[in-house]
């Protein structure tokens, strides 16, 4: 698969979207990037797993990092890339091959930004944390982080957006005992045990703070489960893996609390906890990068990996085409206008002519 | 795996016991089931998958199967067996290895039968009824299933027990739409949505109607529940699979009717039906049997293949060592004297002196 970054960034992003990138599936879209951003002279590239990350060295004052996933939630129905109007529909289009398409093109064309510039194409944002490429990034070469300011094209309509929610993932059971299906009050059933958590989870009422005159809205959702041993046996486990989405105003022990105390006499298991950033737009670098694209700024719902460079001391934002209430959903597609915005206001805030 | 079909019965329950043999994975006992029996020179040997089917042909008046499954539910824990005080206890103890071990030392110690009999042992008896060995063998080899009664050595305390319950499994399903679960007011989640549906299983009262002085008593439980996208996609589609055990005065379209109207407004898929048997004791080979062996004449709960023999037009009783609320327990054990005591009248009412 060769990818042609002297493509319009509309076709590049749908030469992307075609090549599928489910989560740890990662290695051809990888090997494109790759091979497309080696040969340009004005770049340093270096690969980490199916990470790419490529840098300019020109001895700028300023350094940024301009960084996007490559990979997608599981296929549905939703590929190939299809345009259609002012739309390109298709898995990706959204989150976020449109800014991954966006970061290749700055990449081609900018061969002397007014600050140096690193660009980073990651796997693994949309599973467990354990897998992410920024954060094994982090640790294996953390010089390569490093930076003022970092953006990330996560999709936000092409507008800023800032902080992030924090994420928690846990386990919560319930237990029974096993008998014959057919002798079933000799057992107890975990399934059937688990109605009242289900239901507790149905009437759960989100939290919706205000942080920096920007609106939150925390989430808490089944989004697994399992239970059964055998189509004639009562089954003695069933399993409710949730998601909770906090606010940044919550720590992460603060959000391990609230789930623990939500599901109280059930046994919880944390199995994955990343924290929220919060908005900190106050910082000089975060401001001049605002005022240089204008617009509204809006509060970020999902997690981001600005919580990642917040961690690491680097401002952060997100900045990238597509609407992200479209992200994971079927129908996902982004408006050809925003891949295009980006990419104009990025090259010119980065100095091209 | 070599069997030794001289040793006692208790020992060969244990030796059965000690080859491993999970729904699907029978090749092995079957293997030595065969070796034991193939050089036994007044049986026929027949093999079909890993089903055994071993006949004596000595031109009697009147032929009877005597029958057991090979394969056992999942490991528990509960491998290898353990002998202690008066029982043995592991995994197929009960269901129904002790009875396999009864058809294994009439097969060999009983070289002149006074009725001519057919010795079935077979595969799959724990799973959907698609794999059954015995039905298997009723749609390859018909003339290998005829006889004027039958015996299935299901676990049922040394005495007979009558009839079967009918089973029926089904889906049962709730839909959803998948969204980020970080904005998941943009979607609708399907696992959620399955409360009131366990909550509706968690409330079902059991019939228990009487029949021919015989109480049987229903059951309808989730032994399956499944459902979930991608750790941060709300899920679209629940799947609770169900397993409806029923009287025998209920038809498969009876049932098939209350399990719809049960689950209303729910989509309901039906997977695999088998129907009940009426206790049938009537007929004459059946009372001449339970006169032979004596003793009080039980309902059957769990769903056999006395239901396949009846759907034949060969009535058929449950009759076998081991208490049947102990099947597809971790726990399940055996009493050895009732192992014994089965090979005892079962050898006496076929003629061994």
């Amino acid at each position: 698969m060769t990818l042609d970054l002297t493509a319009d960034v509309v076709s590049l992003t749908a030469q992307l979207v075609d090549i599928p990138s489910v989560s740890r599936d990662e290695q051809a879209i990888a090997d494109a990037v790759e091979a497309a951003l080696g040969p340009l002279p004005h770049l340093t590239v270096t690969r980490r797993g199916h990470t790419v990350v490529a840098r300019t060295s020109l001895g700028r004052s300023e350094r940024v990092v301009i960084a996007g996933h490559l990979d997608t939630v599981p296929v549905n129905g939703n590929l190939p890339s299809r345009r259609e109007g002012d739309l390109l529909h298709g898995l990706g289009t959204c989150d976020m091959k449109g800014g991954d398409a966006v970061i290749l093109r700055l990449a081609a064309t900018v061969p002397e930004p007014n600050r140096d510039v690193t660009f980073i194409l990651y796997e693994a944002e949309e599973i467990d944390s354990a897998f992410n490429g920024l954060r094994l990034l982090a640790e294996s070469d953390p010089h390569l982080m490093e930076a003022d300011f970092a953006i990330l094209m996560e999709p936000s309509n092409a507008l800023v957006e800032a902080g992030c929610q924090g994420t928690l993932r846990a386990e919560v059971r319930t237990t029974g005992e096993r008998a014959h299906s057919a002798r079933s009050w000799m057992g107890s059933n975990a399934i059937h045990r688990a109605a009242p958590l289900l239901a507790r989870l149905a009437a759960y009422e989100p939290r919706r703070p205000v942080i920096d005159g920007l609106t939150y809205h925390e989430g808490l959702n089944a989004v697994f489960i399992r239970g059964g041993v055998a189509g004639n046996v009562l089954p003695d486990e069933c399993v409710v893996e949730v998601n909770y989405r906090f606010a940044p105003d919550r720590s992460e022990a603060e959000a391990e609390r609230f789930v623990r105390e939500f599901f109280g006499e059930y046994d919880v298991r944390v199995t994955d906890l990343a924290p929220g950033a919060l908005p900190g737009l106050a910082v000089p670098a975060a401001r001049a990068f605002v005022e240089a694209v204008g617009g509204p700024v809006n509060p970020k719902f999902g997690w981001t990996d600005v919580a990642r460079f917040s961690a690491l001391g680097v401002p952060a934002v997100n900045f990238g085409p597509g609407d992200p209430t479209l992200a994971h959903k079927q129908e996902e597609h982004v408006p050809i206008a925003q891949i295009e915005a980006c990419e104009r206001e990025l090259a010119t805030w980065l100095g091209r002519p």
